[in-house]
């Protein structure tokens, strides 16, 4: 199998996120990274390229010239696609100019500042007909596809309550003038008009769409900001009405003491129930009605096709976090081998420019219904 | 040790907790039943307290025949107290009654109907100087003691948020015509104006105004009947604001398919969280910050006084539920020995009429809430 | 219902067994104590049974008194049967006299010193007809009850592996000096040949037996004292060898720092595998061969039919350690009115007399064991 | 960075330790793969290759072949490892030949069939000044390695006890005609004298060996093939004694019904105690004496420093099975480098040769003890 070309922009020194991209798009041998343009600072840019080995003519100062560089290529030498991991404000311009030259795509999220702007992202990528996926990361885990088939095929019955919560502790005090994660992901005019709801909080929205298939028709929201001097809420309890009648609850903080990476989804339907953690991915639980609940664990042959496909190892050797990354990676990646009939089409399982597009919508009525007196605004 | 003596109005034929009640107040050997109108159907409670072996002229056919027959015993012989453990629309007039002569009273909750009927009761408790106990029996817990300690030395630092849950699945489908409980507690005219935030989302209030010592100031309240022809909330979702500025969530259902008595508290400091779930009550997490999580388990030597006061084995040996109503009992009697002199004055520690008043107050609140287009109530 | 008067020998003044045997006696009401030799000093006996409220006259100052005092009463006022809760040298001395004098008795563990006494004894039974009860209190545990259950009914298939342990941390270091408990539990003068194995290793054989039903055919034993100046074991590791070819191990140990009262089992056969852990009680975990593992819990109408009987609460309201103590004086009691002609017959269901001596029979081979060269040894 | 060149035998189609390696050996991208002889079957070893996308000229139809070929490169073109993921029994010739051309070796579990070959293999390797890097991965993990830090730094006090465990249940029945993994696991020519634990069993001595240092004094061990037709043992329980007085358990199952990869490992000491479980490998358990149980978990600043090291992700997102794998791979390329001179010397943080062969001296002593009729073997 010929390995895909990745280039990547942003990721470089001093980068959480960087690192995983690469470990995921290296995992399963199928992805190369050729090329590079890690930092908006040049000088930055290339000494990280160094040390990550990218070739000379390929380590670029900037996302510009790697745009510029990689379009001089012979078509058969080019990346394949591009790997955007930069704070949040850069992903619509780079994003942009990299679809509109036809490349694939996959991009950190929250995809974009505004819904003007994924419109049009969502508007270039459906004309120009490239792949481009979200990297809404925990969709990726075998047990929530697992728990999406187990939805979808009706063993919760009717679907009544979703609880949704992404807990961290990691801002309960200002981090801002010492962390690097910190300072940028607080800084509006860097991670946009949310803080902990943008960041984490549109996982949430994710994960539950994803799972469910269930859209919010209407929210009501309280954010606050409980650290002093901090720019953006840290803190967020949202009532939530989905379309078809279920209601729920979704919780997104930063300075929930303690907590470390606790994305958990509960589902409660008419004729069972799900419950999943991220902390703990290697297993679901399934609540049907009037029975013991079970315990399905990823790596076994009762689960789905969908989750067996995502897993790597036999049941009891834990996979994680990065193989979850890598399995959006890999469905991308098929995906771009399908566009370029190097292997059959199959509909995508990755989330989209329109999850991406969906996301930003979120967080912008979310920050308008915590500052409304009215109690609920449709979503 | 002298027992006291206890006579109990409800809680014959069918009941759930009436049973518990009794083996509550058995269990340390400090309570003697001696006496019951079990059933507002005289039969029945008559029936009933043969069935408990009451004394003859002792099992009354109602309660008024109980107070009147009790009145007429020399002062020594009468019951000291009574348990009130109906339905929760009689709670009122019984325990008014009681309370005007003298009696000493353990009540169930919620309290009352009405904050105008809280507010008489209030201050008939208050012109007889009697005991008045409100079996929010979750607060007998001894790591509820513990938390609420560890909250009150300053632990946890300032609160910030506070999630609390009690959710259920009983009530995942209609059984109103084929279960007892099922019937009284959707009856609107029995159970009062509130379904499940009544029956056990009054239970969450009081956990959180337990353990944090937090006042709620504002409710935003979503609440839902989701079962057919249902005649009151099953499940409700509440943001919360607290006096100080702390915030959080309530959750409450009877529709969770699933869960059984998911009592769950989490309190988040700026210094350290804690977390505990009644369905496991011998421990109780704590999160210092920073630091790794501690699992702090009932029965040890590092708890604190009142922890290990509530406690009466060993760590390891576990305790639960009806050990945890028995301490709202015993701190009950001591109070009630503490008035007739029979061993030192002590503050009350278990809860009382006022906070039932509250309860009853909170339920009201949430009702209008729930109806209101306002996004904030005051509470 | 007429209550059974219940006469105790020891458990006075800082006895742990003591209160417990009390409160799981009183839990359900149909049992009453009406009299006591509570202490083998006799001043302490007395001061013990007043402070709970013992009529004057049936509080003895030794339990030699109080055989003859009872017997000297009309029958239908004596006490039904006597609560032997003494220091274990005692158990024999006063299991024989009452046994002998025609009454039921309810014995803690282990039985007696010597397979020889625990011969005497079960003949001395075999004899009177009585009702004898030991009180291997795990097995009164609901969860317990179904897993027995299960295995008979064969959703086990054939057994296997059979892994059980019951570690506490208790006697980490040197207690003797200033904790009766240590003291008395480590005097084979008091507690018998052996310490750890006697006092815990054997409520693990019995759990086994009756969980599993299985007998053990071999023996290889290690104990060990590892605090110094220490008379018996404190920690033992034991391989199993059961009659049919299932195999295991088991382990006793006191000095396993940070355990509580571990208590754990595992049963693996062929077409499932059970696991249940004392310290979390409610619940019971099966995995059914290639399917996802189930956690029974109790409560639950899936239950079997003994299980369900064993329970008093709804599924969710934890019952612990005290019920299932209870559960053995209900069962107990149930044997006495059927003797009595008050109830129908039924198979006791409560460790007998012949538990108690197969469980001596254990200790002293486990301790032979480990003292030879011999790798197995007959059981 | 310039990455090292890796050469893999064994591990093409069917096999399932050889993806982990490759995975493990890509993750950090400091390692490449370049060559290989994937299979003894030389059309399936060069059908692999392809499949793997490996260089026409270096996909090898047999490691001869493979050795011939690469000595005969430029020495800076040739590869710098081998990675033996074989069956058992080409451990020994692979190895033996790659280390005496002076290649660095990783080689999987365990090292080989006899001590024999053991002792030749440590004389090579002392000869060649080699790298030997024996994949006993599981002491890969951040959290083993907190727990080796903390026994080592004293925190546990004296040990007294160690419980280790591995059970898996794969094997609770007859597999071996249908499934590639369980035929040549159960064949001794291809296994080894041992099954279960050869192929489990020596990893649970390995952890125990890397957490405590403790090495094993006597064996008493009590093998068994359940599963009619095996050849090999699939099930086994030892007692173990350490020097310096320590002792405990050892259990290695495969017909463990419900089990899947469950390598768990308890040591208590005179101060404290710790629990890990390696299907939850992100925390580890620390019960200091008389204190509450903490919680440590991966990531957190708290932890030691090669606990830290040896993550790659921030607290809360999980790592797992192959990033503890990688552990391995990036120690043994950092000592590979050390030999180079392109690094820094530091002493080898990885099993060595020298644990394989106390890992084949463990299994060796273990097969004995089982058929001898002594109680103890000298380890």
């Amino acid at each position: 199998m010929q390995r895909l070309k990745m280039g990547m922009v942003g990721g470089g020194e001093g980068s959480f996120i960087g690192a995983v991209h690469r470990r995921a798009a290296a995992l399963d041998g199928e992805i190369e990274l050729v090329a590079g343009a890690l930092s908006s600072t040049p000088e930055k840019a290339l000494r990280s390229g160094r040390a990550l080995g990218l070739p000379e003519g390929r380590n670029y100062a900037s996302w510009e010239e790697m745009l510029e560089g990689e379009l001089a290529l012979p078509e058969e030498e080019r990346i394949d696609f591009v790997s955007i991991v930069t704070p949040n404000h850069m992903h619509f311009p780079v994003a942009r100019a990299f679809v509109r030259a036809g490349f694939d795509v996959i991009c950190d999220k929250p995809l974009v500042h505004t819904s003007e702007q994924a419109l049009e992202l969502v508007r270039a990528v459906e004309k120009a007909g490239t792949i481009f996926c979200v990297t809404y990361n925990y969709t990726g885990y075998p047990m929530v596809r697992q728990a999406r088939h187990m939805v979808r095929s009706g063993m919760l019955g009717e679907l009544r309550k979703v609880i949704v919560e992404y807990s961290q502790g990691w801002l309960v005090r200002r981090l801002e003038d010492e962390d690097k994660q910190a300072r940028w992901r607080t800084d509006p005019s860097l991670a946009g008009a949310a803080g902990a709801i943008g960041d984490i909080g549109s996982h949430a929205e994710n994960l539950v769409a994803t799972v469910t298939g269930l859209r919010i028709s209407e929210i009501c929201a309280d954010l606050t900001t409980f650290v002093e001097g901090r720019r953006l809420d840290d803190d967020g309890n949202l009532l939530v009405r989905y379309e078809g009648g279920a209601k729920g609850v979704m919780i997104s903080s930063q300075i929930s003491t303690g907590e470390e990476n606790n994305l958990s989804l509960r589902v409660y339907g008419t004729e069972g129930a799900l419950q999943w953690r991220q902390e703990e991915p290697n297993h679901l639980l399934f609540a049907p009605f009037g029975k013991p609940v079970q315990t399905l664990r990823r790596g076994n042959p009762y689960l789905c096709e969908e989750a067996r496909a995502a897993s790597r190892l036999p049941a009891g050797h834990p996979e994680a976090f990065i193989e979850a990354f890598a399995n959006l990676y890999l469905e991308a990646a098929a995906a771009m081998r399908a566009r370029r009939g190097l292997s059959p089409e199959r509909p995508p399982d990755f989330p989209t420019v329109y999850d991406g597009a969906r996301g930003v919508h979120f967080i912008e009525r979310v920050v308008e219904s915590s500052r409304s007196e009215k109690k609920w605004l449709d979503a």
